[in-house]
């Protein structure tokens, strides 16, 4: 930790050339290792003057043939196949955790005790009671910890819990969101997403943890859930390599109704099953002066309605294009209407994640930590149970 | 009924200035009440050749002025204060029921004795037991009834529908429907609608009653419900007339997850908090080949996604402007994209009850019966229960 | 005339069933002609207390089996076969032309030297010496004259309208408008429409008058233009009756651009050959302060964009649903959110028409009159003059 | 060039680390050099395997100090503040000129006469002389060369055009393109944009040449325009530094009609007095069998409608979201529905050039070329011809 400590008496003031390097060991290479790694790469430059420059430490992944192609595709300067061995280089001090939910819990406990910062993708953990060994081991360690929540990271996202701090809404009464895809609408689709032991929950915790994630950082805390679940492909073929198939142990889609402590209540879905919807994660927020809208697949736009705004005969939906310089983020990017991608909520939080270490500073409430994963994988048991057993459950992390 | 015995003898064929002539009886002139009278006056020259030409034979309301005021405005031949003598009156062979919901049961069951045909706003009844008895004597009389659900005559609902039957979705997976509106944000609202002695239940009879109709109609009967309801605003002031405040004993939301017995799974929700939200009533419904999306804010609209479809680089959520002569009631319209409103619904609603009177067909499956208004309730009744016992709740007819 | 004095002097303080009886007589009972008389049998009863009640006295057309069943239809008394006989007949006091572009100058000439109220649909006349020899009948016999520009008659518009006589956009810099249809795109196509003896132009009098109405409403007079015209289909079926080929003669679409006498500039454009474009009449006008748009398509909607509104971060396109209570027109309709149709637009404008008769207002500025279809009929001359030759037209009235 | 020689002789079939290094020096650090800097960094990870690695020589600009941060921020390997050096440094093989406009033809030209390949930014040049030139120096030295209409590159552009090239839409009947902005919409703005002698042209080139390039690149050649330019603000303060005003002699908007070779006709519209149209690159093409329509705020959408589909009762217009492993370049980018941002364009764009380069491809017809650039710019000359002289202008290159 040595190292970090002198980061973290740097302050912030310092030109971009100056930010300390801080080395980077990530776990996977595919999905998430791509995404976070682009980010990475473009935070010197784009994030200007950057909180630090990342060094591409290692990589690691189960595969040597394929993790030492990703480490010479993203440059990382040599690659595992053991995090263990990760773990054990002194260069890495941020631990990136892109692997399965099932190599969540105990690389990032490890890690932790090493010293390293820690981000990791979501859901925290396969349940609330693996999640909360991470939680409490992070905070043995104190160690900065982000549970990878990124959509917290859309600039429109940011912009409307900025409104609602503002309390441009108001009381709020209302928030309904769903995760909705497609892509597991097809007896051929096969991996490691659709069994327990893997995944710990489906679409739950794949997509539905994203929008609880919202409904937490956006509304507040919920007070209970009444839920259901459906798994409607029963069976798929076996990830493991066998020929067989395997039986799909999680679930499909799950069915929410929620109230949060400030009393609003609403609606939590996800769904793998939504021809059509490619990436369709939306919310919409209701309180007593207006509504705030927001759909990821058009993520640089929020939908505002306004009551009492003036003329009267002109209110309606606004269609914001976040892309302004003074909205969240903007500073960085280009003129207005020269729209971002998905991509880009990873810089915003990999930026977070690294100005939080350099200049010690709180990863929340703007960033997830592993606090949120937990609460977060709370809410998610607490759905399975109320679907399982046909009642409401309260939440109590 | 020897007069409609006549009609139901004549059968379909026969010029416009041939059709037989209705009786009409309306209760209530105000809302529901002009919204249906503007439907019968159209249905003998819009509807060519009409089913029947509606003689506007009486309206009656309590408040003399007013329904006198109405008569003349409608040009209704007579006005009553009392709906008993409205049903004596012999020329009335249609009792229309625009009232609101504690007037729904006495009046619709005296009708059905007196042998005439029914249509009766949403909900049918403040209770599955209250609607249960209406059903029942409608069923003694062998009169036609309606329920007034409306929304199955919007020209794009019945367009799903009949996608829906051909099979272009395949497998049903989710129903989603939401009706949101925004008049009971404000305190200063008072009216019969807030009290269950008059209404029965809230946002949940008056908007609920829509989408589980409409869920029904097009994905079939529901299986369980879970559900929440939610009071924002407790008291108003007394709409009895009296100068205090009374307690809002009914629901301003409800939330809820249903499951149907094919399996399909998905949430209802309505409010009339939702600021910006004038008439949000829609749904969306994914199976296995597509999906549907439908919102009666541009009821002209229906979004399609069919999967499959050539080229795949130009697959996507189709903007159908439901108003083509193929499509469902355009025949009587205009030309394509000269849109219609919400209120030729009532047109085509009301054409289907008097073709159904005086060709004797059923008004089932396209317009709803009471037997749809009976089940409606019985749901109705089953979210109060889910929400208050915090349970699941099967439904049970 | 003396009728008419009479309802002019009666002022418009009125109870609705002492509204005065105006006798109508229509030419042409097709497409206008359901549309109007749709418009007058609703303005009794919608438009309450109503201005006037129109009596349909008569209606004419050259098929008699046609018109026959036409006036037994909508109920018009008695029916012709020539427009002299209808005119010949005193009830008469409307003359309202729904017929083909070439019946439009001779019976309106007539009409208004018998001393009949006229409108006449759009556009007035096939070319601008033939309107102005109408404007100058109507001019010299004081009747009242509308010239069927309808779409100033959608609330959406009418608000627009409204918000610009506010100043609210303040100095205007650009208005493009397009007027779009797709039923053209096929040689199977023939009819009147397609030949300059019985049209006088093609898109341009049909679907191009109307944007070019909206420019002069909403921003003002033309200084010139600039413009082509196209045939893509250069034959069709001689809608004569014979069975030959007949060249069209007139243009399948035209593209313009134009500068006002205000400075802004801009771009008009109708074609009947756009696929998928059913009635896509749109327009946007940009202004110092913001901008508004429109689409006929959905003709309940204006897109509003306000510069400098609080909060800035949540500026964006209003999509204003143009339906509460205080929107133009909308007293007369339904709750907010509960949409109308494009037949809603002849009731204002007929209503707008009986009013100015019988209280003797002007048809002006709201309503066309013949002087708004004469200036409209020169810009459509200058365009066609501008296309052939291949230069800028300064418009001069 | 010896060293390029060895790249074009290699053959696209490598691993990516063993892409052959290009040596990059780019013109420009603000705007468009952050752009395509930017890509040249993303691409050798990116674009997997990438067709070569940019390396990033140095980076020219005026002003010292900016120039050096710009080095450092972007990890050029030295910076210059005269041109005329980098053009002397031998490891510079790709000269990229993100420069005003009247820094595009010198340094280009010598470019090309120091064998450097050439991406040179929109307009080419301030007039259709000047890009001759250009042209023609490409042409003798033999070096591959790029205007970069980077909006070719956006992937449903390129679908559009691999659906125009499929005939889906058959004959083409209509092009119209408008590109809007808002910023130019005070008078507090000033820039060399709005002076001719640095910026040739305002909206038109800046703005308007975008759009004309995606007419050429989808629809094909003009054959003549019919034109307006305005300039709504006649004096801004001067860019040179002095306080005073100076007259904008440019167009702040430009308006035009537009015929093809091929018979389509259509509007061409830029303006930088659009409120709220922030990036409103947006054009639709109609032919016989469809229409396909793009809005740059929404770039990751094509709207595509097609006739005679199955069923014909769910025609509709498509948003396509443009993001399947199938779709144009996403074989690079995420899952579907991840949707990508502007900066995107310029990946493409430069992996296009890179991989011209290498592998001596052909940048036409997917790339634009300085032929693209010239013809562009005898279309903006023509404009303003037409402009000036009220007249039709026939293209001739």
């Amino acid at each position: 930790m040595s190292e970090q400590v002198g980061f973290l008496t740097m302050g912030a003031a310092r030109a971009g050339g100056d930010a300390p390097e801080i080395g980077i060991g990530m776990l996977g290479y595919a999905f998430m290792g791509k995404a976070h790694t682009n980010a990475y790469k473009k935070i010197p430059y784009m994030l200007w003057p950057p909180p630090a420059r990342p060094r591409l430490v290692a990589v690691c992944g189960r595969n040597e043939a394929g993790v030492a192609e990703a480490a010479r595709r993203y440059g990382y300067e040599r690659h595992y196949t053991d995090w263990r061995e990760l773990l054990r280089d002194d260069r890495v001090q941020v631990f990136d955790n892109g692997g399965p939910n099932n190599v969540h819990a105990e690389p990032c406990i490890a890690a932790a005790e090493a010293g390293k910062h820690i981000i990791c993708e979501k859901p925290l953990a396969r349940t609330a009671a693996e999640a909360k060994e991470m939680l409490q081991a992070v905070q043995r360690s104190g160690v900065k910890h982000v549970c990878a929540f990124n959509y917290r990271f859309v600039p429109a996202v940011r912009q409307a819990r900025l409104l609602l701090e503002q309390g441009v809404l108001g009381r709020i009464f209302h928030f309904r969101a769903r995760y909705l895809q497609e892509w597991g609408n097809s007896p051929d689709v096969a991996q490691w997403r659709y069994h327990a032991e893997t995944a710990g929950s489906g679409a739950l915790g794949d997509l539905g943890a994203h929008i609880i994630d919202l409904g937490r950082f956006l509304v507040g805390e919920p007070r209970s859930v009444s839920a259901l679940t459906a798994t409607f492909i029963k069976e798929r073929q076996d990830p493991g390599g066998g020929t067989g198939m395997k039986a799909v142990d999680v679930d499909d889609a799950f069915e929410a109704v929620v109230e949060f402590e400030n009393g609003a209540v609403g609606t939590l879905e996800a769904s793998r099953f939504a021809p059509g919807r490619k990436n369709a994660n939306t919310f919409e927020i209701n309180g007593e002066r207006g509504t705030i809208a927001f759909n990821l697949e058009r993520l640089n736009e929020l939908e505002v309605y306004l009551e009492g705004t003036s003329p009267k005969e002109a209110q309606g939906f606004r269609d914001v294009l976040v892309s302004e310089s003074f909205h969240p983020f903007w500073e960085h990017w280009w003129p207005q209407g020269h729209i971002i991608g998905w991509e880009h909520t990873f810089v915003h939080e990999l930026g977070h994640l690294l100005d939080a270490i350099v200049n010690n500073k709180d990863v929340a409430p703007y960033g997830a930590t592993f606090e949120d994963g937990y609460k977060n994988a709370v809410i998610c048991d607490a759905i399975i149970q109320s679907a399982r057993e046909g009642r409401r459950v309260e939440i109590a992390y």
